[in-house]
C-alpha cells in the first residue's frame, strides 16, 4: 500500500474519535497544543535552523528566508494564535433548520465535522500549526502536507502536535503531515476519493491552479486577488485617496490589497494629481490610460491589457479613466478574481448599483478590501479566503471546515 | 473558437441579466415556459417520437423505452411541476447574516446566485425542464447536456423553453441545450472552468464517476445510495417489517431505497422469518450471513463482501445479523455511501448513538430512508441529492443553487 494511502487510512480511522469529541476535550487538546509549541521553542528554531541553513545554500531570496524563520516570538505568536480558538465557539453539533413535516416526521439539520481536510501548502511553516487547529476545533482529522523549505520546521511541529493530542487521549493521527517533499505523494493526495473529503490548498497562484486541475478529490479554491477601488464621479475626495492608498500600499503582497484603480472623468483631474502624491511615499509604479497619462504625465506608462489582468502583488498599480460607473462595472467583470471589490462614493444609487452588479465574494463602499479577513470580519481565524463560489465564499472561519447532516425522527412512517 | 466555449461565452452574458432578474419576472417566464411546454404538447410528442424509433432500432431494454416516452399526462406533470416553483420562495437577496463590527463596518450576509450550472444526465428527457426551471427560479444560467437517447426530444424541450423566455424579454441563452451527442462536448464541459461555477451530473453510478474523475469545474456529486436499514434489538416487530419492506420494495431502483438490512441477533429469530414473509410479494432475493441461513433455511444465499458493497436497485437484498449496534454502525461504516441510513428502535440510547454516530446524508429513527427526497422534506423540488460534503448534502433544492456575497458597508474605514 502507498504511504499517501496510508495516511488516508489513518486519517479515516482517527476521524470518527475528534468528530465525537466534546469541545471541552477539543479545547484541552488545543491547550495542551499551545503549551506544547511554548515549552518546545528551542527544539523548534533548531529544527527551522536546518531549513534556513538549506535556504541560504539555495540562495533563497531574503524576503523568503524571513518568512520561513522561526524565533521565540513567532512561535508565541503561533501559541497564542492556537488560545484563541478556544474562546471561539463550536460549530459542531449547531442547529441549522428544524421543521415538522405534515407526515409527521421530525427533521433537524445539524452542522458536523467535514471529516478528513487536506491543507497542501507552501511557505510559512506557521500555516501547520494554524490550520492543524482550526481543523481540530471543527472535529475534523487533517493530513498536511507543506512545501519542501520548510520540511524539518513542519515535522517538527507536527510531533510537537501529535504528542499533545496523546497525552489528552486523542488519536496522534488527527493531526498528520506528510514526512517527505515528494511530489507523488501530493499527486496521490489530490486523488484519494474516499479518504480525504476536502482539499484546501494555500500558496502561489501556481499551487493552487496545479490542484484545481489535477485533483478528484474537491477543492476549495483560495486566494487570488485581482482588486479594484472604483472612485466614482460623487466621491469624498480626501476618503477616495485614503482607500485607495491603504488598499494599495498597506500590505501590496496580500490577495486583498487592490492592483486597478478606475476614476469616473469628471473627478479625475482633481483626483488622480492628489492619490499619485500621496502614493510618491512608497514609490508605487504607475500604469495607466491615455487620459491618466494626459493628467500625471508622462511618468506613467502606459497600461495594456496585460497591466489591468495582473496581480501584481508589488507596489504597481494599473489606472483607468472611465466615462460611467457602468464602465467601471464591465470592466471589473472583465478583469476581477471575484475577491474584493470597492467603490467610494457618496450616492446612493452608485452604491447599491455597484454592490447588486458587482460579482465578487466581498463587495465595499467606502471601506478598503483589505478588512476581506477572517480576523477584520470577527470569525476569530481563517483557514484562507475562498475565491471560488461552491460551499464557501470569502474569509472561512470555522463553520465553513463543516458540512451538514439531516437527522429524522419518526415513529413508523413509510411511503 | 470550439462550440463549447461558445456556450460558456453566451451562458456567461446571459448570466448577469438572470442574476439581476426580479422574482417576478423570473415568476412569469417559469409561468410562460408552462404554457408552452402544453400549447407545444404535440410537437414535444412527434420529436419524443424520432428517439423512442431510434431506441426501438437499438434494443433498448422495455423499461429504458418506458422512461423516454413523452405523452400528454407526462407533459403535463412537466408543466406542473414549473408552476409549482413560481408558488416557492425566491432565496436570492435573503440576508443570511449581518452584523456591525468595532470599526464601525456593517457586514451583511446576502444569497447571490451561483453563476453558470451545468447538468450532465442521461436518460429521461424531464430532467431538461426540471433543471432548467430550477437554475432560472435561482437566476443562474445552465447548460444543459443530455444523453443521446434523448436527443431529440431534449432539443425540442430546450427550443420551446428558449422561444418562452425570449418572449418575456429575457435571453435564449439563460437556457441552453446541447444540441449534440459527441463526447467531446461533454468532455470540454467538464473543464471550462471561468465560465461554467458548478456541474451536477444525474444518472448512473458510471456517468456520475466519470464526471468527478476529469471536470476541473467544481463538481456536486449526487445520487449513489448503498443504504441500510439497522433493526435494533428493542425494534417493534410490525413496524420494523414495515420500514424495512416500504425502504426495499416501495421502488428499488431509487438510490434511497435500501441494500441491506442488519438485524441484532436478539432481534433476529423473530424478526426475519416476519421480513421473508412480506419479501415474498415481491419475489425479493435474500443474500445472508450464516445466521441468516440458519433461520431462513436454504432458499437464501451467502453474502459476501461483493453483496454488502452492492447497491442493486432491484428487489435483491444483503442480509446480515450482528451482535450488537456498535458492529451494525461499524458496518454502515465500511460499505455505506453516506446518504440515508435508517435504525428501528424504542431505545432514546440506541436512537441518540446511532444518529451521533452513524455519517450520512440523512439518519433516520423509525422512519422509512425513502424519504430522502426534496418534495417529501418540503423543499418543492430538488436538482439532486448530494452525496457528498462540500456545498450541499442531502435534497438540494433552491438554496443549494445559489452562493453568498459580502457587501461591506464603511464610512472611510481603513486598516
Amino acid at each position: 500500500m502507498s504511504y499517501t494511502k496510508e495516511l488516508g487510512i489513518k486519517a479515516k480511522n482517527a476521524e470518527p474519535i475528534i468528530a465525537g469529541a466534546s469541545t471541552k476535550l477539543k479545547n484541552d487538546a488545543l491547550s495542551a497544543i499551545s503549551k506544547a509549541l511554548t515549552e518546545n521553542a528551542q527544539l523548534i528554531i533548531a529544527e527551522n535552523a536546518k531549513d534556513l541553513q538549506a535556504a541560504k545554500e539555495n540562495n533563497m531570496s531574503q524576503a523568503m528566508q524571513d518568512r520561513l524563520k522561526l524565533d521565540e516570538t513567532r512561535i508565541a505568536g503561533m501559541a497564542k494564535g492556537v488560545d484563541e480558538l478556544i474562546a471561539l465557539n463550536d460549530p459542531i453539533g449547531q442547529v441549522i433548520d428544524g421543521f415538522e413535516r405534515p407526515n409527521g416526521l421530525r427533521i433537524t439539520k445539524k452542522r458536523v465535522p467535514l471529516g478528513v481536510i487536506g491543507i497542501i501548502f507552501e511557505s510559512r511553516p506557521n500555516v501547520t500549526v494554524d490550520a492543524a487547529a482550526l481543523c481540530l476545533k471543527a472535529g475534523n482529522a487533517v493530513i498536511l502536507k507543506g512545501g519542501k523549505e520548510a520540511i524539518n520546521s513542519n515535522i517538527c511541529l507536527g510531533k510537537i502536535m501529535r504528542d499533545a493530542l496523546e497525552k489528552c487521549g486523542l488519536p496522534a493521527d488527527i493531526i498528520q503531515v506528510v514526512d517527505n517533499t515528494s511530489r507523488e505523494t501530493t499527486n496521490e493526495l489530490m486523488k484519494l476519493n474516499g479518504y480525504v473529503d476536502v482539499l484546501i490548498p494555500r500558496g502561489s497562484a501556481r499551487l493552487i491552479q496545479a490542484v484545481v486541475q489535477n485533483a478528484t478529490v474537491p477543492v476549495i479554491e483560495t486566494g487570488a486577488g485581482n482588486c479594484h477601488v472604483y472612485v466614482d464621479d460623487s466621491a469624498d475626495i480626501d476618503m477616495a485617496v485614503d482607500i485607495t492608498d491603504n488598499a494599495k500600499t498597506q500590505r501590496p503582497s496580500v490577495c486583498n490589497a487592490i492592483e486597478s484603480l478606475l476614476v469616473h472623468k469628471d473627478i479625475a483631474e482633481k483626483f488622480l494629481p492628489a492619490i499619485a502624491e500621496r502614493f510618491k511615499a512608497h514609490n508605487v509604479k504607475i500604469y495607466g490610460c491615455d487620459k491618466t497619462i494626459d493628467i500625471l504625465g508622462d511618468t506613467v506608462e502606459k497600461a495594456t491589457e496585460i497591466e489591468y489582468a495582473t496581480e501584481f502583488n508589488d507596489y504597481i498599480i494599473a489606472v483607468k479613466v472611465v466615462d460611467s460607473i457602468d464602465e467601471a462595472i464591465a470592466h471589473i467583470r472583465k478583469y476581477s478574481t471575484r475577491h474584493s471589490e470597492c467603490i467610494v462614493t457618496k450616492s446612493l444609487d452608485s452604491a447599491h448599483k455597484f454592490q447588486k452588479e458587482v460579482d465578487a465574494a466581498a463587495v465595499y463602499v467606502n471601506a478598503s478590501t483589505r478588512f476581506t479577513d477572517g480576523g477584520e470580519f470577527g470569525y476569530g481565524a481563517e483557514i484562507g479566503i475562498s475565491t471560488q463560489k461552491l460551499h464557501a465564499r470569502g474569509p472561512m472561519g470555522l463553520a465553513e471546515l463543516t458540512t451538514v447532516k439531516y437527522l429524522i425522527d419518526g415513529n413508523g412512517q413509510i411511503r
